[in-house]
């Protein structure tokens, strides 16, 4: 079989590539080879179909099956990889004792990101679980309905194991989390830590930091988790959330650069260290644009952005890929928290001379109810006034995700302080001030 | 009476003013000096109050009279600046039947907008009421507690105008707009024109589009409103809202240039015509950052940018006025609406290329409800790729506000369509998309 362009890998990556290689060129016929059977779910997801609030596991499809393959892109599922030969350009897939070679003009790796495997005893164990993909997350749903599950515990206190602790505790479960740093959501200040540590008190989760898990045992129907700080916990179940590394095991086999948590090195069209192989999302390295340097995220909007430039370069438009700048939000419960650009702590490492200010104000004007706090810092280099990076917490209903993408536009732009005063953002009593709560974060630097 | 500042005008422009100098230079104290007694009143939050959802009118006041003077700032209310002497540099204040002298080294101009007066007969009728200042709002009010109405008119389908419609409307009376233009709210495109009217006719509100107001009657307790179109209605009372023009007597006494409805022609520092006097706000031209030429926006957000570069040019900042670009938004019942550069129709009339699209889309990922629908519409220049407006419909959960002010940072940075896409924007499954809807919109044009 020969194909002009194969992608491996069904999720973010490949279907973004996919999809603008069609809008751009309807004679190329994408395929894409997934080892699962689950194309295009959105992954993000999972915790809310935990938490029962999607419904049926198939809502978290951005796309069904038969919508891709009428956009014009092959499907290959429950298919497995097993081999590239770059010299001649194929690939080799499994099919029942045989393997059979598939030849391509352009060949893209989206083969995603893999689970750090902490180094716990007992990880391996039944009622252990990693929230990656569908299986895990229909498998441990599966789980908690059909047994007696009561007591959760959930290793590591990032985006993803807070989701699952307000995901737990909407089901009626009692939620523990274990962080081994001395916070939760170390990526934010230490005062929205301490402001999203009360809120997940708040709401009956129990949260133990600085303890590192040791071993898990089973006892009985339980699990017994135990480690430093005498932590030692009887549980129904454990998930285990500590982070992701690349899954590039079939570029290791032919020598493809590797860097940071073993993901690909790519050029900023997005190209690998051999000819005519592209990789993107959570198997490639990401640029920077602000430090300019490669650093790893797993993150959906990244993996979008890096298929997008694929598909443009692969039709022969020659895009760079810009670089991303850390933007992540995360709702927990009726607060929402938001970061862009460099944290405080990056930006000392970096060396710039940072100024920073945590602007207490209203999310619109106070005699129009409901009004909500919201909390803005912002960080800035004081010899050039460049905005650096910015961080803001607050109720859900106080349009703080799209708040701090101002700053992520400011910031992507260079902007400095004083132009971000002349941004001419809008305005009306129920939703904002004369000046936005962001433009008075940063006037507050220029008191 | 010798004063380093004089500021005439307490609301936006001359707050804003005395504020940032007060920031920059603790040995000034601006004198600032209004005809009213309600200085730094947002007289924006006007329909809020009317509408009963503001509760005391006190509370639309930005700070408090002694707030302003903590701050080291003079206030002279009540008092009425009858002359310039811009050669002697000092002002002239009405105290009683005297004239008092005030000297001052820089002299700013807040005096604001006032109504224009529609060619109506009868438009001065008790009954007839404009909304501006808050004598205004007060003396509406009280007519309408102490009155029996029950049926209102407003003249003027703008945003003050709508604004008020839905104000009577929750206070329980019956609204019928009558509009000069064929629809309501021509600052956006015709689809949000008609999903606009859509949603005020559903909550009431009778809307009479192509209608000029020619005569208002006495007859009884009753005003009889007639005009073209067989226009007849009999009412208890009628708001008129059809625009905004320069209050700048004074200034056309010394002769200070003034363009367009009035205002005062300033330059890039905010610097009228003769030496040492600025203008800004409601009775000032305002530069457009997109056409570089002056137009005229009568908007708090612009007064407050005004008067930030006038506090720091007067402390010796060398400021200049980068330029608005036409950002607006207006929450209407459970909508918003919000605009941001040019619209299609301006854009044609300035010799663009344009291209344009409109998507409908979900505000975020559809599995987790509630989900929002949200229109997007983008105007580019197709020659140049650069993003000239857009604008959004949509409820008024869907963060539309600040999705509209993504796109105010970008055109102010005069993005494209291509780094667009690679803004790295917020993305959580119950608030976005990995692609937010604002990037898929302007993705719709690349297709």
């Amino acid at each position: 079989m020969e194909k002009e362009v194969v992608i491996i890998g069904g999720s973010d990556l490949g279907i973004s590539t996919a999809l603008r290689i069609r809008e751009l060129n309807k004679k190329i016929k994408p395929l894409i080879i997934t080892n699962n059977k689950f194309p295009n779910f959105s992954i993000c997801g999972i915790p809310f179909y935990i938490s029962g609030e999607v419904g049926h596991w198939k809502n978290l499809a951005h796309r069904k099956e038969e919508d891709i393959r009428n956009k014009g892109i092959e499907l290959m599922l429950n298919t497995e990889v097993t081999d590239i030969n770059h010299r001649e350009k194929y690939i080799l897939i499994k099919e029942k004792d045989n393997r059979r070679k598939i030849y391509y003009n352009k060949l893209v790796l989206g083969t995603g990101g893999k689970n750090i495997i902490p180094k716990i005893e007992g990880i391996g164990l039944s009622g252990v679980f990693f929230m990656r993909w569908m299986e895990d997350a229909i498998n441990f749903n599966k789980y908690l309905e059909s047994n007696k599950v009561k007591d959760t515990l959930i290793i590591g206190g990032g985006y993803v194991g807070l989701e699952m602790a307000e995901a737990l505790i909407k089901r009626g479960l009692n939620v523990t989390i274990v962080e081994f740093f001395d916070s939760v959501l170390t990526t934010v200040n230490r005062n929205f830590r301490d402001m999203v540590k009360n809120k997940l008190e708040k709401n009956g989760i129990r949260v133990i930091t600085s303890t590192a898990v040791k071993k898990i045992e089973k006892e009985g129907d339980k699990l017994v988790v135990t480690g430093n700080n005498n932590l030692a916990e009887k549980v129904d179940t454990v998930v285990a959330s500590v982070g992701t590394e690349a899954n590039t095991k079939l570029g290791k086999n032919i020598g493809l650069e590797r860097g940071i948590k073993g993901a690909y090195k790519v050029n900023r069209k997005m190209q690998t260290s051999i000819n005519d192989i592209y990789a993107g999302g959570d198997c490639a390295e990401t640029l920077n644009n602000i430090t300019d340097k490669y650093n790893y995220y797993a993150l959906g909007t990244v993996a979008h952005k890096h298929g997008r430039i694929i598909g443009e370069n692969i039709c022969g438009l020659d895009r760079e890929f810009a670089g991303v700048i850390g933007t992540q939000s995360i709702k927990l419960f009726d607060i929402v928290v938001a970061r862009t650009g460099l944290s405080k702590k990056e930006a000392v490492e970096r060396e710039f001379n940072v100024k920073s200010k945590l602007l207490e104000s209203w999310d619109h004007k106070v005699y129009y109810p409901p009004v909500y706090k919201m909390y803005t810092e912002v960080i800035i280099d004081n010899d050039s006034k460049r905005i650096l990076g910015a961080q803001i917490i607050g109720n859900k209903n106080a349009e703080i995700a799209k708040r701090i993408d101002i700053f992520a536009a400011a910031i992507f732009n260079k902007m400095k302080t004083e132009d971000f005063n002349q941004l001419d953002l809008s305005y009306t009593p129920p939703l904002s001030s004369p000046w936005d709560p962001v433009q008075m974060a940063v006037q507050e630097i220029e008191k």
